[in-house]
């Protein structure tokens, strides 16, 4: 099935503890795209400026993602620059440059208005929300957000909120959205505001999925090398949407599978810096680490 | 199978955002014990105060705990006063009178020697090692450590780790007996000092089994309800250790089994303040949990 992702396109630098890059492909619709394009066929909606190296549009083609939505402004590229100390789940960012970012308006092409998945990128909610109102009649829409818009937007999330059927956000931010410490708690506040699922996304511990009758623990895969956590949070969402396309069925069969997708696509992600893992797998990867998670988690009921 | 548990009996003074007790029953061999005790026969060993409330005894009673091994001395009862926040991860140790507790040398009744599983808790690693210079020959040895004695006798704990089997310990502490963030790696290098497996308590977020050839991720299970988390790593250390002492086996099936039951009785113990609800638990709701636990984790393989 058709995904439509729309989100930024960025020009990331990042360093850790255990190297650094300048100027890499990076941005929410990208770690997205990328991440999903190994279940489905991927359309992008993004902005980027005139310097975008030509470069990175062979990634784009390698994953057969279609950018026929990737307007070109005039104007410099997103870029953020970060750096992750020891704790690799805490990025500090030290500096933001949104340029042609800061004005982008989502068009979707007429081409991509029957996209049946939609994933809306972290980006203003009432953005996120002239998306939804531009696309025919999806399956499936589900979006991400930050602290910045729960503090500065609040009344227009929880709008955009209404409109969308999973949200997937850091379990910090569960928290903070629904003022509640508790998460179990926080899950059921947020699920009142409008969507049905929710998707906690917690760094090295794992996600957690929260519908009204569900809940599934997934949890992260113990990796001895983790290089680069930048786009972690977007793979896991490609995955986890991506595998939904794929199988074109909402059953909690497909949701807990689409979990342990995320979780896999997040996990091949953070083993290298931007996204030199993630351009470079193919589905035996992608089918082996699965069946890792499996053994990972699983265990024997008592007779 | 017999279990011999040795460690703390105190009264602990416990405020959270949803209460307090004062006084109340509490220490790692009570907490451990009761625990266990839904799993085989436990056998005490500890020291209380000449003011060690005789209601108390009761609870020992109702679970069939032998408490031959417990030396009532002169002076009073080992105490700590904590308390906890809405992070209830974190406790705030706000006063700890060791009392009885200060002088105590673990000493090992005839009757007890044969206990072929043995739990050794959080006490000074060179009493950890004297009690197993004086059991006869268990089939496993757990035991568990804090950050104070890794810090304050580093060597004695490593001369210990060597005559144990498997180390319970919580993240925190496995990162810094390792001296290394990666939690797997911290793993490995735990595992270099003579255990034969590794169980890491992340309080709301699980537990982790390592040993050389297997992981295994236990989910923490999802409350709505943490009124107390004092005692939870002791009850996980009770379930898991009361589990394999019933199977009689140390098969991989009874290990993932074991994590699963330990973090049972850990989710039951922080329902309520002190012994409360581990006290008035039956097997069927052990058994209950246990199936709430399959769900939570449980996904289909792809064909």
């Amino acid at each position: 099935m058709s995904m439509l992702v729309v989100g930024s396109v960025a020009l990331d630098s990042v360093k850790t503890p255990f190297g650094s890059v300048k100027e890499a492909l990076g941005g929410s619709a990208v770690y997205f795209g990328v991440a999903a394009s190994y279940f489905t066929k991927v359309r992008l909606v993004a902005v980027i400026g005139k310097d975008f190296p030509s470069k990175y549009f062979d990634i784009f083609k390698r994953h057969d993602i279609d950018t026929s939505g990737l307007t070109r402004a005039a104007g410099k590229t997103f870029r953020w620059k970060g750096q992750y100390m020891y704790d690799l789940n805490q990025a500090e960012t030290l500096d933001t440059k949104l340029n042609v970012f800061a004005s982008f308006s989502p068009k979707i092409p007429d081409a991509y208005k029957s996209s049946k998945y939609v994933f809306l990128g972290n980006i203003d909610p009432e953005l996120q929300l002239q998306v939804v109102k531009q696309v025919d009649s999806p399956d499936l829409i589900a979006c991400d957000t930050m602290n910045f818009w729960i503090e500065k937007k609040p009344k227009e999330l929880k709008k955009t909120l209404k409109h969308v059927h999973i949200l997937v956000i850091n379990e910090g931010e569960a928290r903070q959205l629904a003022g509640e410490t508790n998460i179990v708690k926080a899950a059921k506040c947020v699920l009142s505001f409008g969507p049905r699922a929710l998707v906690i996304k917690r760094g090295e511990y794992g996600a957690l999925f929260f519908s009204k009758d569900h809940i599934f623990s997934a949890p992260a895969y113990p990796l001895e090398e983790v290089f680069d956590p930048t786009g972690a949070g977007d793979s896991f969402a490609g995955g986890f949407m991506g595998y939904l396309a794929r199988s074109g069925s909402g059953h909690p069969t497909d949701l807990r599978r689409a979990m342990i997708f995320g979780s896999v696509m997040a996990s091949f992600n953070v083993e290298d810096f931007s996204l030199k893992k993630l351009d470079n797998l193919d589905w035996s990867h992608i089918k082996k680490r699965f069946e890792h998670f499996k053994h990972l988690t699983n265990f024997e009921m008592i007779k």
